[in-house]
């Protein structure tokens, strides 16, 4: 089944390089099984082996998946006829949701030891007799397996969620609450578990509330369920060219990745450092499986990846933030995300007519991406006061309009991030597109981290990479 | 899209129906939600919200499942040409997890109350500052949270990996060990907060043994994985008429349900009472869930189960199980599915020829189902070793077989519980068939509790029921 079209097997060199790999990962993992466990050496060769996996797993499973009716066309192309696998991001997800599973006892390796007989560093003997009661293991750190586990909660179930989109094509308005679903058990751990609510306030808002922390009570709920449903849909709507779902997000995990290296490198222990390590162990993986995606998704695309990765993306960064406390440092490395949906919502609220589809225009003669446009009859004009808007919005160069002599509406560049940049830049192939938002992105991420740490003492009393524990 | 049929649309009673059953459920819960959140009266009206949804969502989304190619033809029935909905137990799974994740904080409810600052029964008070820096709430029974959370996790895995074989049609040897992935999360979180691995020895090996306890060590975990594979596993070979997937689950779900409710219901409370609660917060909104599946699925079925609820089913078994510490009580429920994987053996391992599908043959003529068969040719007859033992089968009714006049085997009936039942009890039709193995389910599942609890004294030094918790 899995020969029928050549492309299916891995080349000579692709099968030597990923048993390399996986080879350099079974040592480095072995070596960790040895020694004390060192989750994040574990977690690194866990990563290596989530990037094997899924490359050869899209690659095999390429015409199971056209089989079964998860296929599309590729309208920005020349020879459009054939059909591709859609949806792969899927196998991304269950690859990640089984490595992480078989990550769960490394970070508590240590925990196990102190709490079992079993030999290696015993800081504290308990009991035996004790131990072999179980439940009983006071030192044992349930509180941070719950969150490790309702983590996984939200992810599998978003995934779920995602494979249910991508089978039946919900509606837009239905699925946009898709990720409010698998948000549940994260919230629902948060409250058991955890039950922070208080945020803190800026410097110059403390004199007048009189407190430097402030209890947002419920609506705290209200704001994590909000960031859950905007993330996985933030990085759904940044979409429609090849590698461009997967270029951003793995973006967003490096640069979060490298804000949790700041705070492991920091000369003492900082009190945040298990937030950040605990937000690693589910960013490496996540690393490993879209890696692997986008040299299959990277222009020319040969598979899709389905609104399962982009959810499964967006959700993994809710989590990771919302469990480390650290959302708001999330929310400056999704500004080119929320520009696009907040540019976007004149289309999506339907002040504009809004198209099917939005993607870019592919111009089959000069082979490069133009801006795709909503077309206005003559007798179907926008409101006067819409039209002043558009009007406004194209003089600033943020939006392209076509009128006729008389001064109508003939065509308006649609609302995305992705046609506004080819109305700056012009035309371009897809692949210079989609490289050029993802290095907007970087910049864009990095002067967010930049401002996060450097400029956050005009606003806070400090900045808590050097003092505080990350609230 | 839904209203393509118009046998989708629910019909006046059953509206009527349902908006009553939601509005009891509803009435109790916000009384639960009142009081002091009493978990079990919760669960039932969160079972009761379960049947209702399952059973509203599986008439909905019949055409949309068909549209997404789950479909399947019912070969038992005389007019089998249209299609019907597969894999509609994916609804039933994806329901019954939003419903467990939404029930989570209510067994904990007593402890939240303790913990935080909010009113009700606070026999602890404790310091606020020490509840709002999170996860010091040393009062919080985190372990008895942590195996809640890895329930769920191996549901969804299940669910999850259950839908990727009901979309790929993965190949038996290959979907053999699907459950063993999902138990992967249970037998990680039973080794990391648990870790209980001793079995209680019966009485008459004690004396050899030496003691009462037997650490089994890590074959507990291989003991715990072979289980993960056999019950999801025997639920989905006992398999191929309409309804008896869903009977038989409800039947084990409601032998468990009474089994639990012997240990709620004891004059003084019992050891084991937390696990056995436990078991029936799992079980009660599955049992909703299925008989709402059951409904549609009965004879003449409206719908197909698929392989997502066979596993699904089994793991909810098992998870109960074995987080509730009666394992064997399981295996003593699943006796008819064990006589029907051990009779399947021949044919599972390739002694005898297995055809791709061994359901009973429906005779169009009589309108009745009869065992099918396996055919032999002249040139190909079994060896002689085997024709002797199927000779001996034969002769015990636990085969029948069809020679020529020189005694070569012209066909054998096939290894499964349903073709011996008709071989016993002569044709019948497709749901009174499933109503006697039903009911055969029921009578032996009975007869192992009565033997469980009544005869466990035997090789047990006492009956948990009455002195001990359960190991």
């Amino acid at each position: 089944m899995a020969n029928t079209t050549p492309s299916t097997a891995l080349s000579r060199t692709e099968t030597i390089n990923l048993i390399g790999l996986v080879s350099v990962c079974a040592t480095i993992f072995v070596r960790t099984l040895e020694g004390e466990g060192e989750p994040l050496l574990a977690s690194l060769a866990l990563s290596g082996f989530a990037f094997a996996a899924s490359y050869a797993m899209i690659r095999w499973l390429g015409p199971t998946f056209i089989k079964a009716g998860l296929k599309g066309r590729d309208m920005s192309k020349l020879n459009n006829t054939h059909y591709i696998p859609e949806c792969m991001g899927a196998i991304c997800a269950v690859v990640y949701l089984l490595i992480i599973i078989v990550f769960i006892p490394f970070p508590f390796y240590k925990d196990i030891v102190v709490a079992t007989s079993g030999g290696g560093n015993r800081d504290v003997v308990m009991n035996v007799d004790f131990v072999q009661k179980g439940r009983l293991l006071h030192k044992f750190p349930h509180s941070k397996l719950a969150s490790f586990l309702s983590a996984i909660i939200s992810l599998q179930s978003i995934t779920l969620l995602g494979i249910g989109d991508d089978l039946f094509d919900i509606r837009w308005r239905h699925k946009f609450f898709i990720p409010a679903f698998a948000s549940i058990p994260l919230l629902i751990i948060y409250f058991v578990d955890f039950g922070v609510t208080s945020i803190v306030l800026p410097t110059f808002l403390q004199p007048y509330v009189g407190r430097e922390l402030f209890d947002l009570g419920i609506l705290y709920y209200g704001y994590m369920a909000a960031f859950c449903i905007f993330s996985p849909n933030s990085i759904n709507i940044l979409a429609g060219i090849n590698g461009i779902e997967v270029s951003q997000s793995i973006v967003i995990a490096v640069l979060l990745a490298f804000n949790d290296a700041l705070y492991l490198m920091t000369p003492y222990p900082h009190p945040a450092t298990d937030s950040h390590l605990f937000s690693l162990y589910f960013l490496l993986p996540f690393l490993g499986v879209s890696l692997a995606l986008l040299i299959h998704n990277w222009y020319p695309a040969r598979v899709f990846v389905g609104d399962t990765y982009c959810y499964f993306a967006g959700m993994v960064f809710v989590v990771v933030s919302i469990l480390g406390h650290f959302s708001k440092t999330l929310i400056l490395l999704l500004v080119p995300q929320i520009f696009n949906f907040v540019y976007s919502t004149p289309q999506l609220f339907g002040l504009i007519p809004c198209p099917r589809h939005r993607l870019p225009h592919f111009n089959a003669r000069t082979g490069l991406l133009e801006p795709s446009v909503t077309t206005w009859e003559k007798d179907r004009q926008p409101h006067p006061i819409i039209a002043q808007v558009l009007r406004i919005l194209a003089q600033f160069k943020l939006l392209r309009i076509k009128e006729d002599e008389e001064g109508r509406f003939e065509e308006t560049s649609n609302f995305t991030i992705l046609n506004l940049w080819l109305v700056w830049r012009g035309p371009m192939r897809e692949d210079k597109l989609a490289l050029e938002i993802t290095a907007m992105q970087l910049a864009v991420g990095l002067f967010g981290l930049f401002v996060r740490h450097r400029l956050a003492l005009l606003v806070f009393r400090e900045d808590n990479l050097s003092i505080r524990g990350a609230v």
